[in-house]
Order: structure tokens, then sequence, then C-alpha cells
């Protein structure tokens, strides 16, 4: 733990973790209802009497409710034993939100003005139901007979639960990656109730080769003899081997090549010379991707990998909305919009945004791109807190 | 099998492969001295009474000895059941050599002028002493214990193999990717003995990036059960599962992005919307990825790929001769030097060909490089014989 007397100006300070049970099932797009639908949430500064100054951020591929501040809670409830609390970087026991450097007082999203809300996504396994959660049905957690849901779906949910806290507009949406998406998908899907929204290293619709990785750290879990077609839960067995290979494909596609290169080189792990051995790593960058690999499996479940990663490759607004006319999807959209991107991102590409911002700039709608010279690749929307800071200051005060 | 007469003009014709057994132990850079060692090799054109005509060229990760024309062999001897002759597209049935485009009469590799050698690697499955051959000492394949093994090991065997043949000096060492670092290699270890070197898409040194998913592809290998420490011969089980996931993510370097772009975009498998599915492949790419991976594992052996991945990542000719100095290690140089790279090659960038270039000409040595403007990512140096044809044939005839 982080004494609270470390933490640093401009913290939300500590946050606990909460869960709302949402009253009706959430229509889903694959035609199924679920229900019950539990939400974990946090929520950080004061909810204006007009209810008007309300941020959603919205995380990523494997994120959760705790964004900001520095958490209570060592575990989240309602998920499966073993799933620590632990922060972006992986060091075990500190629990510092994933988005702090950018929510709090005087911060990106700020607030000392804002009502920040921040949600386990439906699917997760941080609190929100997902796979790991039980079926009522059978008393059993769903594991493979969970929906497949898409970034739709975790919209919806995220609208169903702002109608229990009784919170109908949104002065804003905004997230990184995954995130990024569901703003995009609440300024189609919600119009009216959608003041901006703030999409960063996001696309329209993940390009082939994005898709082609995500399908391989699928296929490594899927391949996991552990993953028991999804039905590992309470068997003493979890499919980490598959996990850990999922991340590791993950990790490298987060990062730029040039970033390897100046963290790592072609370092040896021991002395200066090599000791031919195929089964232990050998190069500094090779012990950081299994070091990676173990710390991630032991906060995620395979499952709601499995979940989030089929949802980020659905996600496709020309086809969803627009008959493959990214253009028509984009018609109804009412929000301002804020688009960051950065250079050396090689998943989320510059190219993505700027098509999405040529598009709604043809429809006469205002939108803003920012491109960020920066070298940490996808991983930079997490780490250029300093330079995103004051272009999403400004466009929230406009 | 395709039928002799639908055979280009050009051809070598129908070919066998051939084996020869080294009379003496192989001293390798581990230490280990390996004895018996067979080389499996073709042979295509004629060896002039000089014998001063001889090209070698040599293979990257997953070829063989079967460089060019149609195989009659059905599948390499030495080598485990089951592993069948495929071409390098993974079709089965035919049996066309990886580099035919390249070699033949009156192509680049003129064999009208040039008698052209090729031989499996050292800890290759296609005939050459690897981990799935018998270990002598114990009558079990070697598996786990064989040695690990570099390309100047793989060099060794070469030599040792070409002075069976009573083969002294060579014109040209040829080869793309791994094939490259090792005429790279043989113009460091023989420079007396090598007249000119064409390294295609290689490198000096594989960049962290690219050290990264060769790292992740073992990892996918040696976390499969099925592997069981390497020594899953005769067990009726063997690691396809990682063995697919170690393919998928070599493909998808092998490939460019708007590569993958052009060949699939986000196309579904069926019809004009999504199943939602997350254990079948649902988009044209992750369709492509599984059949990439079901069809290498039926040919490949596990422990061969562990270890050509292991010596390609090894592979630093600035750490093995010049104590960090890429200038120094290549002072000895003798050969005229053809380097050709291309423009999306990410895994293989022309930033190392002009490293390579760079040092020599700093040296004084001759050396020409070539960049070709080509689409398809690494698969370039298999895919654009047309364009590398004059280029090499220019630089074979100076």
């Amino acid at each position: 733990m982080v004494p609270a007397s470390t933490l640093a100006a401009g913290s939300v300070g500590k946050v606990t973790t909460r869960y709302v049970d949402l009253p009706e099932p959430v229509g889903l797009d694959c035609g199924r209802e679920l229900h019950p639908v539990r939400v974990a949430y946090e929520t950080y500064g004061t909810l204006s009497p007009e209810r008007d100054n309300v941020i959603l951020v919205c995380h990523a591929l494997s994120g959760d409710a705790h964004a900001a501040g520095l958490s209570t809670a060592p575990a989240a409830a309602g998920t499966r034993d073993g799933f620590g609390a632990e922060d972006r970087d992986g060091a075990a026991g500190a629990a510092l939100g994933w988005w702090d450097g950018m929510i709090g007082p005087g911060k990106a999203f700020d607030t000392d003005r804002f009502f920040v809300v921040s949600t386990n996504l439906l699917g997760g396994c941080r609190g929100t139901t997902g796979p790991s959660s039980v079926d009522p049905t059978t008393g059993e957690p769903y594991g493979p007979d969970f929906p497949v849901v898409t970034v739709a779906d975790m919209v919806r949910t995220q609208r169903a639960f702002l109608d229990v806290l009784g919170i109908e507009r949104l002065a804003a949406v905004a997230g990184g990656s995954l995130g990024g998406m569901q703003a995009l998908e609440w300024a189609i899907m919600y119009p009216d109730q959608v003041d901006s929204i703030v999409a960063i290293a996001s696309t329209h619709a993940l390009h082939p080769q994005g898709m082609a990785w995500n399908a391989i750290a699928r296929e490594a879990i899927l391949r996991d003899p552990a993953w028991q077609g999804g039905r590992y839960y309470g068997t003493g067995r979890t499919p980490d081997a598959g996990m850990g290979v999922a991340r590791m494909v993950g990790h490298v596609t987060y990062l730029s090549g040039p970033a390897l290169h100046d963290k790592f080189g072609r370092r040896l792990q021991f002395a200066d010379d090599i000791r031919y051995t195929i089964t232990e790593p050998e190069f500094e960058v090779e012990s950081y991707l299994r070091h990676q690999a173990d710390s991630f499996v032991r906060r995620f479940d395979a499952n709601t990998y499995l979940t989030m990663s089929r949802a980020l490759t659905y996600f496709d607004i020309a086809r969803q909305y627009g008959g493959g006319s990214l253009s028509r999807a984009l018609r109804g959209v009412a929000a301002r919009t804020l688009l960051i991107a950065f250079s050396s991102d090689w998943l989320y590409p510059p190219a993505a945004s700027e098509e999405v911002h040529e598009a709604l700039r043809a429809l006469g709608k205002p939108s803003e791109l920012h491109l960020i010279d920066a070298p940490y690749g996808h991983d930079c929307f997490l780490l250029e807190e300093a330079r995103q800071t004051p272009i999403v200051r400004r466009f929230l005060a406009g």
C-alpha cells in the first residue's frame, strides 16, 4: 500500500469500488437478455445539483472501475478469488487507478469541476457481471455460456447503470483504445444525451493486422488444455499458460519497436555472453515479457479476456450503423468530438482517427484531432498524461 | 503432385533430396561436439571442372533442402513420420522448391551457369541431423538434449558438408532472412573461400521487437503441455497447439499490415453479419491464420522450430566478432556483398541492411544495397522474384 501521505497533489485520494444491481435485464446484440447484471463503479468529484457535470470514463481491454485515486479494497467483490488489485504496471500491492494521471483536481478530467464516473465493463472480471459470475439458472459460473457481448452491449449497460444513479445527460464520455470505441458508440446510440466525446488512441474499426493479433491471443487461450472449454472455475486449473502468451502478444502490440529498442536493446540477461538455453530467458526483453505474462495471469480472468478481445474485434461502426459507410454511421452524432492519436501507435494508428475526423468534418460536425508525436506506441494513452492534459482541459472548457 | 508437363520453362525439373554423413564430429559454439551428423541436400545445374561455379543457397526458419524443382520424394528421410512435403504456401500435395522462382535455367541463380547447392540446416527436421534425430548414446531422439546451435554452427556444418563434395570455394552464398544471416556468417568465418554473398531481407542482428516475437512463439510451444519438456517423440502427442500459435505469430510478422488489409480487409467468414462466437473464426483473416497453423504443424517439428528461432535470435555479428562493433566484425570480409531489402519488411527492416552496407562501404569493401518498394512485408523475399532476378543476375555476372 502507498501511504496516503505520499499522494501527489491532485489525487482524488482514497476511493472505494461500489456496486449497483440493475433493475431490468439488459438486452444484447446477440438477441439474448442478461439478468441479473451487477455493475462495479467508482466516482470522483461532486455531482452538480443540475446533474450536468458528469463524465463517464471507459476502460480498455484489461482495465476496471478503479480509474483514479488509491483503492481501499484489496480485491473487487464478485470476482473469483485470487484477482488482487494491481496497478497498470503490474507492481503488486500498489493500487493507483489506471488513469490516475488524468483524473483528479486540476487534471485533464478535473474533479473540481466534473463528476467522473468509471464502471467495470459488462463481461468484466472486476465486479461487473461477466463470465466468472454465477449464472442464476445453474448456480455455477457462466464460463462459455456467458453471452458474446459487443461494445454496444457495454454501452447499453452503462446507460442502464447511469439511470440507476439518476444521471440522464453526460458532459462527456472518454476513453482510450476500447474505451474510445465506447465513446464513439455512445455518440451514435444516444446522440441526445452526450455533449462531447473524447476518443484517444482509438478507431472506428480495428484494422486486419490488429484483428490478427487479437485472434492469436484468443487462440493461445482457447488452445490451452487448462481452459477446459471455458469451464475452469473451481477446477484448480486455469489457462495461465495461454493467458500468458496472450498477454505477451498484447504487450508487444501496445509498445513501439523503437520503444523496445530504447528500453532493452539486445542486452543479455546475465553477464556479457550467451548461455545456450532455449527454455530460459536469455535477453532482457525475453525476461520482461515473461514477467508481464506472470503478473497478468494473477489478476485477470481468461474468459473475460476472450470476451473483451472479441468485442473490440467486432466493433465497426460503419458496418453496424452505416451499411459499410463511416459517414452514414456518423450522420446522427450530435456530440462535439475530440480525437487524440499518437505517432508511434501502430495498433490504433493515427490514420484511423483521421478517418473519423474527416468523416465528421465532412458532415459539418465539430471535431478536433490532435496527433501527439511520442515514441511509446499504443501505451501512450496511459503514459503521455502531461501532453494530453491541456488538450483535454481546453476541449472540455469549450 | 503437379504434373511434370505443367512445369514452367526455367524449371530444374524433377529433383531428389540426397544425404551425406559427415566423417568428423562438428564442433559447436556451445562447446559440445556433435556426431554423427547427416546433411540432407539437393543440387541443381552442373559442377564445372574447375569447381568454381558453386552457389550455396541457405534456407530460412521453416525451409528445407528442397529449394528448386519438383520433388520426387514424398517425405524426407530421417524426419519423424507425418511430415509430408508441402510447398511454401501450404498447398498439400505440391512439392515445388521454396525458392523455385529464383533457381533454374535463366533465373536469378542460373543453373545454366552455376551449380547450386542447398542443404537442410543443422538442427532441422527435414533430413539433416536435428532434435528429432536419434541420439546414438541413448537410441532415442535427442529432443531437449540436442545442443543449442548457432548460425555459426550451421555454417560450420555446411563447410564440412561441402568438403565431402570436394568443393572448396563458393562463387556465392545466398539466402533470405535466416538464410541471409548464414551468408554474412560465411563471409566472416571463411573470407578466403567465398567470392560473394547475397543477403536478402536479412540483418546483422534481429531488433528487440523481432526478438520479442520469436520469444513469444517459443513460449507458445514451451507452455504447451504436449511439448513434455521436449520429449514428445513416440508419445502420440505433439505440441500442435503451441506450434500453431507460434506459426500464427510468425505469419503475421512476415506480412505487412497493408498486405493483410488488401488480402482480407474486415470481411466476415460467412454471410454479411456476425454470428457471436468466440471459439470459431468469424473473419476471413481469423480463418486464414488457423489454416496456416494447421498446415504448418503437419510438416514441421516443434523442437526444430525452437532451435531455429533461438539461433536467429542469438545471431549478432557485432557481438560475436566485433566486441560490439559491426565495423570491426566485418573487417576481414573479402566477398563482394549484395544486400536486398524490402520497404514493407518490418521484421527485417531496410535499416538493418543499410547498417551492414554503410559499415562495409566505410571499410572500403564492395557492397551493393537495393531497396525494393513492395507491399508484402518480409515475405517479399519469397514473392518478389521478378524484381530480384535482374539485380541478382547482374551482381553474379560482375
